[in-house]
């Protein structure tokens, strides 16, 4: 009987689980929503039933579920299997993540940070398979790492290394949804794209942005903002290039810490990557000493949304 | 007979020796000036004779040298144990230093970035014994870093890591002696405070370090700014506060990335601790999160300018 993983990714607005194989390869893939308002009992059941419901596909499929990883949002106690804090799900402080699914469940279960995962998703079987060097950086509504060092995840005494996202890079710069100012997330997330355009859009640039004036201001996405720069908008254009700019101080930042070999950038915020990646390793060079920036590979994620969760399963099939 | 090891730390002024135990005591030191003007070959004799000298001194006194370990400013090949670069010496570029050494001495030869030499020896016998995670930032003429994760130097791919005096804090801030803007160095090294001390007075402002104005202008050192602001100067204690500021941004940035235990504070920027440190641990609480920021215990260094000598031991001693 062939072996499977059953791996979830917990996010704040979907929970996705699937069954993959020690090759990486996705045999069943299901999406839910989280539902994360209706509390945290509510998300902890819908989570057990995921799991459970993919373990019977697995067995009717005549397959053998060995295992549960799960990536989950949040500081991750690791020898406690406690989610001390997770930002994105309200009321989650000191959730006892590991025990409950141990208790629920009839497998053995990891748990891992998200954004850990999706580096050690790239790691196994992505853009980073054969570096044992890297940072993941993804790129979304905020932003993410993960640190891979000698092979292994870096996670910090208390579990909560690798948050790349608020890294300040200008101390009187954006705001940021932390609340602090000039954090890479300010910058480089979908969030600070539609922060950017919308402040383009009050001082009255010249830019079809500004057809999201209210009451359609809500209508802004990042994606949008994507779309104009390729149809020629230059104020649009303007916003990737400072993204981009920001993105590759803090790369000089982290090539110059830790000189590792590779930098992985995914997310959905890296489907615009022709209208900043020419500006970010630009600035990344002239930031970082010659050394380091010379050996630090910057590659896009071979898997989008699903770097988590085969991380997830990583976190199986490496016996982490 | 005892054992001891030959320790040491070539700066870009002084070439320091000593004999130290495996209890980290230091039996026996020379200093003589490195002359680095007079060009990478006379350095390279001068470094040797030293070394013979006190292998014979550690002979005469009854102990029995077993190892020499060096640190040198400059990134270092580890494999080949050659120094890409060191921009303290110059005309330092590829030079085997380890090969010349231990073809003129009858030792086995260990070397090691002088940065990363100071946090082995906070490490293995000062402020940093028995934590495991811990970054040393050497605050001098510059500013330099050495990172220890599980209790083993991070080095990097090229030997180049813990280039935390170069991180960018401020994309439109101060120029920094690499030609580069906003760099940690540029506020929190020595070099750093002078120059914010001439801004004031080409400013006009109200303080006694008017006193420095041409021909006085090359007399100004950290230490007159440190003295002017124990005495009430508040201009110089405006510095302080400053440097204090943009010290604690850096180190935020590094405990949200790493999550280590201990920050060692070292070099001769560190005597004027109690005028930075309260800024510096009120700014590195404010930029991060609170994990990690209650988790990093802030020290100052046990050893000042002998923290390089003992690393340079430690690399014989810990078998490095």
């Amino acid at each position: 009987m062939e072996r499977c993983a059953v791996a979830v990714d917990l996010g704040g607005t979907n929970i996705r689980t699937a069954a993959i194989g020690p090759d990486a390869r996705i045999w069943i893939k299901h999406t839910e929503p989280t539902a994360a308002r209706e509390g945290r009992e509510a998300v902890l059941r819908r989570l057990v039933e995921a799991v459970q419901r993919i373990i019977a596909d697995c067995r009717a499929a005549g397959a053998e579920p060995v295992g549960v990883g799960v990536g989950t949002p949040g500081v991750i106690q690791m020898q406690s299997g406690v989610v001390t804090e997770a930002p994105n799900l309200p009321d989650w402080q000191n959730v006892p993540l590991r025990a409950i699914l141990a208790a629920c469940l009839p497998l053995p279960v990891w748990i891992e940070n998200d954004a850990n995962a999706a580096a050690l998703g790239e790691h196994w079987a992505g853009a980073g398979r054969g570096s044992e060097h890297l940072i993941c950086l993804t790129l979304g509504t905020g932003v993410g790492g993960g640190i891979i060092l000698d092979g292994k995840l870096w996670r910090g005494v208390d579990g909560s290394a690798g948050e790349i996202g608020h890294m300040s890079l200008d101390p009187r710069g954006a705001r940021c949804g932390c609340g602090r100012t000039g954090c890479l997330e300010a910058y480089a997330s979908a969030t600070g794209i539609v922060r950017m355009a919308r402040e383009a859009i009050d001082r009255g640039d010249p830019t079809r942005l500004q057809a999201f004036t209210p009451p359609s201001r809500g209508e802004l996405t990042a994606a949008r903002v994507y779309q104009a720069a390729l149809e020629g908008d230059r104020v649009a254009q303007d916003i990737w290039q400072c993204m981009g700019s920001y993105l590759g101080i803090a790369l000089a930042n982290l090539v110059n810490l830790l000189n590792v070999e590779l930098i992985v950038l995914s997310g959905g915020v890296t489907q615009a990557w022709e209208l900043f990646i020419g500006t970010t390793e630009a600035e990344m060079r002239r930031r970082a000493f010659d050394i380091p920036a010379r050996r630090a590979r910057i590659a896009r994620a071979m898997w989008g949304d699903e770097a988590g969760l085969l991380g997830a399963a990583a976190l199986i099939w490496q016996g982490v």
